[in-house]
């Protein structure tokens, strides 16, 4: 049965590295007799903003709707259009009404990268970031009044829901007890966040009664990132509301030094519409169009869609020939962000022939 | 003239670390003839809250103004009164009605203590995290409506002021001023927050043409906090909300591997209300009553109140002692979180008496 992925390479080094995921993807294709097609689509880039001002035809939701998965690249230029505008006009819109909420980010030490944290090494550092991904912090409602005047005022809400809360923590609590180690941390701000967090609090112990097996911590936020700098060994999987899941979806990569390497899947369990895969990187304006971004978020993106897909044994190939070519530390290869002086093309190349 | 300083041990450890800020206090007054008084309260605990069903006295607000400073400890007991309970109760209560906008916290890499991040040596990090103190995420504003049902909304709402917003900026902009590297990082979020963050971004961009020498950038606070560990040399002065403040000044002091130790002050600058010092650290009921606490945080605070009361080389030689007292690393002074075996009083003791 085909399986149909549409590519939305977006801005910036979006579309540098997509090429490499596609080019990965075909070799796991090639090995594992996946039956894959890809099309893909120009909008969603703010270079479609300038010329149709939107980010999105009209028909978006039709023409995405059917496909089995959404590869993305890296959105946002803020030089020509709001970051604001570009991101609520497209990443977050998908999230939003594709309903994929759950944003599942891992964040894991690998082999060939140094991180900056001392005396840690690959094995030490291996957990998940689950995200709410659609409601939260990150809502629309709100607006200032007074605009303009010394008496101004702006205001935005933070709206949870009990089924937005509830599914999110059923699936973390779903994937701590799959894990050996079948350990649950929230990320709360009950002391300060008065309304909202305490209620999360609630709904976490409630939803922990169910799975008597998981072991669960809290932490405030605050001390919570202190603790991903120095004990991030404590951690296998942290649910977090869609600001915290955000904040630390960042600073664990940044703690494995694989910020420039790290995987997102923005997933609709049910799959009653399609899930998007993309790096957690941006666009990276500073250094795009030159050939030199790293791939590897891109391609391990590309591993995560597939074991979404049902093939869990393609996905591991790729995320397998990533290790290898990191513990293979060939300074030729990588790219300048892991200390080499290879190209995007050369390091996708080199994945893509080990996998 | 005699400043009073009102005495608030708090909870936990707070009771343990209190005496030794005292106990510096004392020294650096008798060195530099200050004329300084204390008084001590029960209140603003969880003790007094199990007593009285409040963590306050009705009068606390004529008791206490009339103070130069308040010296706080730390607060919360989560085992017999919830955190949001006693930290409104108290803490964030004297923080909004005594108008303390500007919470200043030094993010500094002393000689003697180890930094969880590979190769960094002192005076390689030494910033200040300043953070908007009484408004933005930290809002009462709120409700639930369908409780206890399927239907349940939590809503929470962030507001923000011009006036709120922009006299924390100026305070920040000054201090940036007074630095040799004269830079500002803005912590925004206007990419997801899109209501209030692309405003304060507006906020941060009128203030700074008020201030052409100052250079100014701003960052994603997902971004930001992954810098904070990767380039944490690049930080001189960062101004941010409430809730983003609060993350960023946990953070910061983790990775300087200051968390223990770090002060802060929370300050009204135009003097109408008493401005308050206290130690980042929190209450830890886990170590509470052996003994053990390091009172480097509190005693640090002390030194930031001196200061605030215009006896900036009194609070210089606290801190002097402080590094004096580290870089010596004498394992039976140090409390074990900096790998001694020493006591909450020895290390007061040794620091007291180098002043
Ligand atoms: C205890 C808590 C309410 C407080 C805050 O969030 O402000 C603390 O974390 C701080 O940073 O002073
Ligand atoms: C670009 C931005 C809106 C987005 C987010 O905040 O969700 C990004 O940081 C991410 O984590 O995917």
């Amino acid at each position: 049965m085909t399986q149909r992925i549409a590519v939305l390479a977006g801005d910036g080094i979006g579309k540098e590295v997509m090429p490499e995921g596609l080019r990965a993807l075909a070799a796991a294709a090639r090995r594992f007799d996946l039956d894959l097609t890809f099309e893909a689509f120009d909008f969603a880039s703010c270079d479609y903003y300038l010329e149709h001002g939107q980010m999105l035809p009209d028909d978006w939701h039709s023409t995405l709707v059917g496909f089995d998965a959404l590869y993305y690249g890296a959105i946002g230029w803020p030089e020509t259009v709001p970051d604001h505008v570009s991101l609520w006009g497209s990443l977050l819109k998908f999230r939003r009404e594709f309903d994929q909420y759950v944003n599942l980010r891992p964040c894991r030490l690998l082999p060939g990268i140094q991180s900056p944290l001392a005396g840690r090494k690959p094995g030490d550092i291996d957990f998940y970031v689950v995200r709410e991904n659609t409601e939260g912090e990150y809502s629309s409602v709100g607006g200032t009044m007074f605009e303009g005047t010394e008496r101004e005022v702006v205001i935005q809400e933070t709206v949870m829901t009990r089924t937005g809360v509830d599914r999110v923590l059923k699936y973390a609590f779903d994937l701590a007890q799959t894990r050996p180690r079948k350990k649950l941390t929230s990320a709360t701000k009950s002391n300060g966040i008065a309304i909202t967090m305490p209620w999360w609090d609630t709904r976490v112990a409630a939803m922990g009664e169910r799975y008597p097996e998981v072991e669960v911590d809290q932490f405030h936020i605050d001390i919570l990132t202190a603790n991903f700098v120095l004990h991030p060994d404590w951690f296998d999987v942290v649910v977090a509301s869609n600001l915290f899941g955000d904040i630390l979806s960042d600073l664990g990569p940044a703690c494995t030094g694989t910020i420039g390497v790290a995987p997102s899947a923005n997933i609709n369990p049910e799959g009653t519409f399609p899930s998007l895969f993309e790096p957690v990187h941006g666009s990276a304006p500073d250094i795009a169009g030159r050939g030199i971004a790293n791939p590897i978020g891109q391609i391990w993106s590309g591993a995560m869609m597939l074991e979404h897909l049902g093939h869990p044994e393609a996905g591991a190939a790729i995320l397998a020939a990533i290790e290898a070519v990191l513990a293979a530390g060939d300074a030729g290869t990588l790219t300048p962000d892991l200390k080499g002086h290879g190209t995007t093309e050369g390091l996708g190349r080199a994945i893509a022939e080990r996998i």
